[in-house]
């Protein structure tokens, strides 16, 4: 292992750290906030931390790093941003507990959303940037680890993606880590702007409209509001925000082939038009079964359902209404798809779409194969066939999931949550969506969750953003035999 | 499809029901119930009509039966015996409305356990011992199902029974069906016989301690008493109970080379280990975690948790006290139970012991293959490899599970039931345990679920009772394509 490889990385990151931190002191001054000196001194500190650590291990920088050193990197690069990126809250106050401060950070490089704070007014511009900052830069991450690095190494289904890539302009895009993550930081950055002006437009103010974008297009969900999006019931701003997180959930390379005009995908890329599908469809549905239930008229009782739909299907997790407090049918709908996710290639997080394709296909193929022992019937994704090692890769990450999923409950229960909130709990943290049930449901927080508890979730939403095998390898014995 | 062999078999299946039923006016005559009527009248009419088919079709007799006869054999075979089965209670009175008495026969042929009678101890002798009879028929029919005829259709996982004779006895155990049945059966009514002399040596009445036995070997759980088995809490009864349902648990092969005195299998058969460690952990687990909220000392505790545990992963269903007033721990741990099920080849049902071991294992051998992606490392069962065509048949059944459990949750929540209630129904339910959560929790019933809501659930109990695929596959295209 080239630690010291590792430790010139983690280095580089810490100094960007310090820096986004010390860029939100803008905010500070804007707003007079009473945070300047937190920023300044937890900023700087980070970036001498940072530099230090690049300092000596520069000589490190070119020298060849393996898929080990990869897994190492991404797991420590995360945890370690959480690390420093709590520290301005601690050291300004508003949030005094260390613990409470690292999950928040957590929540926010891993683009989760949940919250312990029960008064987010109340805090200083700057931290609420920063807080939402967290989150764009998580995304911003998660970009270029979903699409360059996670297929390098093998992740259950992420080599899907480069499957997904329609034929003729196949060539055309350039599969280079540096090039690609350009690329798609460029939409990243230009949709992000969009959905900033088409909110201000909307009647926003424009620090929430700054902040919401930020968090949307990371599929984040923090929101300077306590009443989350439910602040703003303009429909049109309801509609911008349903519009742009179903973008953020779609895979960023097919944002980039519709900016050059290529609309192929549309009829040949399966995991998009299932996404699509699926969120018309439950959309839909919740309408029809929740419209008795409330005092809604049918446009906006389908704009609520719509959102919530799409805010929990791509792991944004804002909140527009109380949707536990909606027919049983609805809270069981909306427990179901904390496990859905975002596309492949996308900011959002969960299962992913592109792996309950895969699963669901396999699946219906099954019964074919069991009539027809003989034939060979293999999968095909996006006219693709699959070998049978990727599908297997595909169910053990579901396995991974459900078991993980089973256990986190188990150990919150432990902690005195009750059913519920135990697995609400741990289904948002696990997928990165933010709001859970009961008492860490839409209208809650997870203030009252217990300190070990904290804990607990702050390692599921690491595991869930990195999909799980990067995080888990680590406890493998064979990963650390040379 | 040859469907003059398939109505001529399903003619001879309907004989047998109705010689059964005849068969149990023997407790009606001996308690002086007032079902001999009812007996009567079902009895001989389903004898007289599975006769007419029989005849009619005898000329079938040796005809070839392919696979998808098979598949439409055993599907149909277990629907007409619950439809006709259902006759006695209905004739009689003691459940009046069909569909009340179609749920409890299919949850007596599937040895599901569940029910919707609010006074059991109110039914005749006679009624009571043939609700008791349809379980251990149905556990009859699932040994002959899962060691002779799974296997030989393909379904999920079941071709790995004949990899878990261990070496040296493999060519003693003839794979023929009649045989194999046979000697099973043998074992089966055995140990019946056995416990009901150790329940009857251990101070319960002769009549419950057939009907306990008659369900207790099949995994049913139906019971006579209205307090199920808390009616009797005698230890030495409920250890008793508790060895006899892990047997019956229990892969029949094992008992068979048990009887002959070949224990290798304690070392090598990895179902078998598994099962018994993972029985063994959890209720010590529940043990030291509940220990503080109950007034039972050390060993009640632990012989409460353990029949418990036992109960529900061997799918038996048995309830010994109330353990929804449990820790939240405990309800999580309980409702997660519902999804292990028994041995391959035992009367147990859920998704089984094998399918989670090979599903377990190959989760954590795909972080291996992560970090060598070039070696090819299959998973060992048994000291067996297994082909990744069983491992993928294996996880589309996990699939199909989850999937059929999500959806039918959905819609029992669409009829009212609460989130609990409606996922424990439809756990339970398909996995063919007996007992959910809340309103169909262990000190309730189904007998306030809607109409619909009974039908549905009558369906999961025969889906999970036939391994999906046996009737999921009749719901496909290429089914009925010649």
């Amino acid at each position: 292992m080239n630690f010291k490889a590792i430790l010139y990385i983690i280095g580089f990151l810490l100094m960007l750290t310090g820096l986004f931190m010390l860029s939100s002191i803008i905010f500070s001054i804007l707003y007079n906030g009473n945070d300047i000196p937190a920023f300044l001194i937890s900023g700087i500190g980070t970036s001498i931390f940072g530099f230090i650590l690049w300092l000596i291990y520069r000589k490190e920088k070119g020298s060849e790093i393996k898929k080990k050193e990869g897994y190492l990197i991404v797991t420590l690069g995360w945890l370690v941003m959480s690390i420093f990126g709590a520290l301005p809250f601690v050291i300004h106050g508003a949030i005094p507990n260390y613990t409470d401060a690292f999950f928040e950070t957590m929540s926010g490089f891993t683009t989760t959303g949940a919250t312990i704070l029960v008064d987010i007014e109340k805090l200083p511009a700057g931290l609420i940037f920063w807080r939402s900052l967290t989150q764009w830069l998580g995304g911003m991450g998660i970009i270029v680890l979903s699409i360059a690095i996670l297929p390098l190494l093998g992740i259950g289904g992420m080599q899907l993606f480069i499957a997904e890539v329609p034929g003729p302009t196949k060539d055309k895009f350039h599969p280079r880590v540096r090039e690609t993550a350009k690329r798609l930081w460029g939409i990243y950055v230009l949709l992000t702007i969009v959905e900033m002006l088409l909110l201000y437009v909307g009647g926003m103010t424009l620090f929430d409209s700054i902040n919401h974008s930020l968090t949307t297009m990371a599929t984040g969900g923090f929101s300077p509001n306590n009443a989350s999006t439910a602040a703003y019931p303009s429909p049109f701003i309801q509609y911008v925000l349903i519009l742009f997180m179903f973008l953020a959930g779609t895979n960023f390379t097919l944002h980039y082939f519709a900016l050059h005009g290529k609309f192929d995908f549309l009829k040949t890329n399966n995991e998009f038009r299932f996404y699509g599908l699926f969120i018309l469809v439950f959309a839909v549905v919740i309408t029809i079964v929740h419209l008795p239930h409330v005092s809604f008229d049918i446009e906006e009782s389908f704009r609520q359902s719509l959102f919530h739909v799409v805010s929990l299907v791509t792991t944004t997790g804002y909140v527009s209404s109380d949707y536990e407090n909606w027919a049983p049918f609805s809270k069981i709908v909306f427990f179901v798809l904390l496990f859905i996710g975002g596309c492949s290639g996308s900011t959002g997080g969960s299962i992913k779409v592109i792996r309950h394709y895969v699963l669901y296909k396999n699946s219906l193929l099954e019964l074919k194969r069991l009539i027809h022992p003989r034939a060979v019937i293999p999968i095909r994704v996006n006219n693709k066939a699959l070998s049978s090692e990727i599908v297997i890769n595909v169910q053990a990450f579901f396995l991974f999931y459900i078991m993980i999923f089973i256990f986190g409950s188990m150990a919150l229960s432990l902690l005195g949550l009750n059913f519920d909130s135990a697995l609400g709990a741990v289904a948002t943290c696990l997928g990165n969506v933010g709001p859970g049930l009961g008492t860490v449901g839409p209208l809650s927080n997870f203030s009252q969750v217990p300190e070990i508890g904290k804990w607990i979730l702050s390692f599921l939403m690491l595991l869930g953003r990195l999909e799980l095998f990067t995080v888990l390898m680590l406890f493998t014995v064979s990963f650390w035999k040379e």
